[in-house]
């Protein structure tokens, strides 16, 4: 999750841009719900009455939150609108959508109580992460932090030696910034950050990363690569044999040491301290029996060669891009991270989730389509600017999951939760 | 993606059940569209006027394939319906479904020509693996094989001393038959397949390999392995200072070596073998063409760190897992596996893809929604014994995702085609 | 590191073989110092005078240990006891020996407390595995557990199809018996454990287990897997189109996830508990810091991408492995494995390390050598079935090393004792 | 492997510092026999007769090498040299050298013919070695370039949250001038070449590499690192709770994703193009058949889950490290990289190896002890400098393995081989 030093500044820069890091310290500040009471939460969970249906959509209408899309209240989509976004297409498949709120987060980006979209037909899911969020906002909410947003491409360039090679990279570090103009030149938003080198043999790699702008940004990558590469071809005197547009080390669409490394995505970290009466609680066990889980977990995670180390990251991240018209393989690449606990010196419970590969957007994709547009809306990530909130909220998601799955395996009642939620009732 | 011999003696013969190694032989015997003609295809695939959409719901209406939910022709869904799907539940979010086929698959389970429905809002998508699916078509189709069918699960047994982790372990491995027993108690489909032991100093793990029958099987083996838990606590005369029911050692929802290694979920293969004519006619590019690139995306996916090495596994799985009803979030962990691409001595292009982690179901979950129904049965996926049928259908749409992506990297294309298809147009 | 089943089971009968799990336990018994003394230690570590080097050999001649190999006293060595060993030899490399003992070891195969002979030129590394023993002696000593005994070949064959190596392999998979006769034809020490297939597309890999007897054992492997393939071959009515004696999937020479996972060599566990005061006393910090740094060395492992995660096993084997005649190579291999530090409920610190990968021998290669012999024979591993003795002595002075390592960067004293042995004097 | 871009040129600057691109070029040109002959090499490797061993000494001495410690004709070394490099110290190990040579290398560093040490036990390793030499000796030689030296330190620095770590950061981004000079205060060679950030949760780890001048650096890198600690804890406003001076995240003694990926130590390529008739002759078989074997070993390193893919590095890595008084457990971190096959338009076997992490060193450590000294000068790696030398001649060594292991497997006299040299004969 290493960037080099000169990014590293630009990204703190740019989170204390509209204040200093005092002004930081106080958005990330616990807001207790006795200071500051939360909005209401849903009743009866498990409950698809049309008047269990009927309150929660007044809790949210009181909250200023539509949901018209999602209920089929309106009128169907024109298929018309789907254009770039699918082909043959034959009609539109449906994922029922539990809400996961009110979530406290006190992040750089998105400060609020937010209720969170899910789609998904696992039972006991959105239970779950309802329940971490639960405690979570009776500690104050949690921070979150959305440090860099890139998205990686990197094409390949094939020689007949690996001295050619250098001589051809050689040329290329030279031309940084020509590169870096080419790119721009390609889309109003796109910028490219940095290019790193990795010769293997008589093949250079290049890993160029992209600012991608609001967007998840794959496709404004992948034109930008192809400027890059053409800068490049006609400038450099020495010529390859061939060259791809990508040498499939970008991570693109699948779990990998690089990115969990570099950052791929928008790399965040959400966190909160939850104090032992709370755990009691909201979860039945106490701060000291979840950290020893954890740590059976972490050895666990190592044992089985998994990327990082955690419990689930990959269901909210599912539900939620499934929600919110996100690129839904990205599920691949971006369920790689760490969770952390930690005990304070008071005996509460420090809990982190740090995911170095959020690959999500506010425009562009399946961002605009209905029912996605009204859970962007939800959540207030419409509008420039919006990615980095987006990515904070599905951080202090993922961070609930965290706390819920690990509360239960301490507690031991994870079997009995999908025992009663995640099955029909034999009748 | 070993499996120790008795398993896979008893995988071999079940393939071979209802018939000897000539009649499998034969079933994936590639069938020319000379001698057996192909149901028909879509064209015009951008468009989405009502004509289109009509003409597609023609072709598969003549093929038997009624898309009236995925069409929104049909009545809303009754959300009484959802129990146990999903808890706070507000309405359905909808996923816009294009359809890759005819898909020729001339598999040990799945047999015939497919409509794929795969649910995305990437433009390009569908139209890519569609363009992979004619050209294995026209070689014949491709071959699937379903290998495997389990599920692990990874309780975690804590004690003072490895040396009393041991002295548990011996009991436990003679009382294998027991919990086989108490296994079967707690579903009909679910049988133990294996335990293998992983001491860590004095915490034990065990690998608990499940068969799930038709459903993905996560909520089955966590009732199955709170059985296998209890039961082994009952017996043992050596108590655990705790224990719990997962330690993070089975790779569920996340991309691990150890899955990789050992298969979760369905094992599957696909393959087929494409003669240059085809190659250049339908992906403007040649057998060694591709099977350079081939080797410039392996060494590319070594130097990313990632687990087994592809391309773009995670789309074809999270489209097909959306529109199917299927546990979207088990796109982290399928979503690994091994494409191989060779020259056959007479020039022909081989391609195979290994998948040994294809988590899916054709009974629980998702897939008794009113929309995943329609799927499944457009797939002829409904039904007892249909789950690994349903696999190798999965598997063929990788490997026609694989055919193109590399085709079109093969062939500098690839930009260009997401500049065609995935932008909407500028009026 | 997992087993499976009947494996494991054969496993732990072995380890209770001369008695019953009551007697194992008592093996595993701390003896403390107070009730059973320990031999003396050695003074002055970093004095080379001939007095000190003659100090240390009076002390290790009174515990019937000779070093005249070692010191260079007897006569050299006669080239011709080489045959086998080395080509276009010219001479002898020296490197320096240190001893690090006594260590106290209550292993289920090394009992008793040893001097442990490490072959280095990195100052401050046997001071450091010094102070690591003598906390451990100071606590009674460590256990130590060989749990297996295995090297692995993985031979490959390639098909046309992955159905026809399938139809090949269901031939292998009934041919197991004569397999394991085939393999104990080539020796009298060597058997096969187990036959795992790894089918990725149309190429077979074969992960072939075998029991090296006392020997490390790959050359021994290597011609029973010849055995293996001819007979195969000769027996089998499916030919393939070529096939390898190893498709480098055995892990030689090379830190894997599969070794990790499923043992390579000699599984061994080694573990102690220190209670606060001796921490305070030799590694002047606590039990609980110690425990606080281990999790940072954890999720450090994690982001580095190690495989298992620990701190420097390496130093250790190299040491030895170099003094012991070992194949210093299969150090790459043998690097890997997990630290677990832990809290116990009496403010102890619990450790242990798990070396699943532990390739060593006490005959054959370079053990006949005579520095080497003299070292094996002052850790009393010279003779049958002394193999495990040898790997267990490892695992506990690679526990010692971890303690001490952990220790310093608890302390903060790390670069101190560095500055302080591993430098010349500035004259 | 990849760097960023600055270091990148800093890089490809060095190797053309004293010269152009086409003086690089000139010195990596082949040179064959026919035009430069090469020096003699040993006959009768298997001898070990006082004749056969006084006839390689001969050739030695014609080529101006002597190796009079290797024989044990000078004195024994006195003890009193070995301050700083071993504790508790009583006396020698003797490890058999062989010579691999001549083996020709056209390097940016090392040009000529060398005569390689190789410290080993393992019987056939030096004889495949030689074989690969001397295959590539007669197609002109190998190129080898040394393209980065650093070495990877990583302290980590603890805080109650992410955002005070975060400000503690902030602060460090804007201090590395001073961290700089701190560093170039505690010695004349180090630098420190670059700072990465890596934040998971609370906790800060900084990846900070250094240029460790002709030393391995290990000692050096650690005095470094608590320099900068100390200083930025004297700078920053904001204090850590705790902070360590290595976190566990360079990547020190073990095989890690971290080091494949940046480079830690000597970045190091070497590659040669072998003709047919070369192929045929010396190794039996063809460039086709290798490059199919290469193939399948890089699937089957895949499915074993190595960091990175190759044959067998660590034999060369350990035998050359003993010899040399390199430290040697730096073999579990060097042996991990890619070697890379493939056949050119002519039909030749192109062969390159790239290991990221070659840890050597020409000063410092067991450097200065007579056999390791007598080693290092037999390959002109003594003096200022020579660093990059001694890695690029251990990366032609490497290669030299690489061709004669895929050659042996290749043509399936791989157990044959070891039959022959690795056995004693039986009388």
């Amino acid at each position: 999750m290493a960037q080099n030093s000169e990014q590293s500044l630009l990204i703190l820069q740019r989170l204390l841009a509209d204040g200093d890091a005092e002004a930081l310290r106080e958005r990330h500040r616990p807001r207790l719900p006795e200071e500051q009471p939360l909005p209401p939460r849903f009743r009866h969970s498990a409950a698809k009455t049309p008047e269990a249906i009927e309150a929660r959509r007044t809790i949210l209408r009181e909250q200023g939150i539509a949901i018209d899309q999602l209920c089929g209240s309106d009128d169907r989509m024109d298929p018309e609108t789907l254009e770039g976004n699918i082909e043959n297409y034959v009609g539109l498949a449906q994922v029922p959508v539990g809400i996961v709120g009110p979530l406290r987060v006190n992040g750089a980006f998105a400060s609020g109580d937010f209720y969170v979209p899910m789609a998904t037909t696992e039972g006991a899911l959105v239970a779950s992460y309802q329940r971490g969020a639960q405690v979570v906002n009776q500690a104050g909410g949690c921070t979150a932090s959305c440090l860099t947003e890139s998205v990686i491409r990197s094409p390949c360039f094939v020689f007949d030696r690996a001295a050619t090679a250098g001589a051809f990279l050689a040329q290329v570090l030279q031309q940084i910034d020509e590169l870096k103009q080419a790119v721009e030149s390609t889309s109003r938003h796109c910028r490219l950050l940095n290019l790193r080198p990795s010769l293997l043999g008589k093949e250079l790699y290049l890993i160029l990363e992209f600012f991608p702008g609001d967007a998840s940004g794959q496709n404004m990558v992948t034109l930008a690569t192809e400027a890059v590469c053409r800068t490049i071809l006609e400038r450099n005197s020495v010529t390859p044999t061939r060259w791809y547009i990508e040498g499939n080390l970008s991570g693109d669409k699948k779990a990998t040491m690089l990115a969990f490394l570099s950052a791929r995505g928008k790399k965040t970290i959400a966190e909160c301290v939850l104090p032992e009466p709370l755990v009691r609680r909201y979860l039945h066990t106490t701060p000291e029996a979840m950290f020893r889980y954890w740590q059976i977990s972490v050895l666990g995670g190592i044992q089985s060669g998994s990327i990082g180390v955690h419990g689930h990251y990959a269901n909210a991240l599912a539900a939620i891009f499934i929600a919110c018209g996100q690129d839904v393989a990205c599920v691949a690449e971006a369920s790689v991270g760490a969770t952390r606990m930690d005990l304070t010196d008071d005996g509460e419970l420090y809990v982190s989730v740090t995911l170095p590969n959020v690959i999500c957007g506010t425009v562009g994709g399946g961002t605009h389509l209905p029912t996605a547009r009204e859970c962007l809306q939800m959540l207030g990530c419409v509008g420039e600017g919006t990615a980095p909130k987006l990515a904070e909220i599905i951080a202090a998601t993922v961070l609930s999951g965290e706390v819920s799955i690990i509360g239960s395996m301490s507690a031991g009642d994870f079997a009995q939760a999908h025992a009663s939620y995640g099955r029909k009732k034999k009748s």
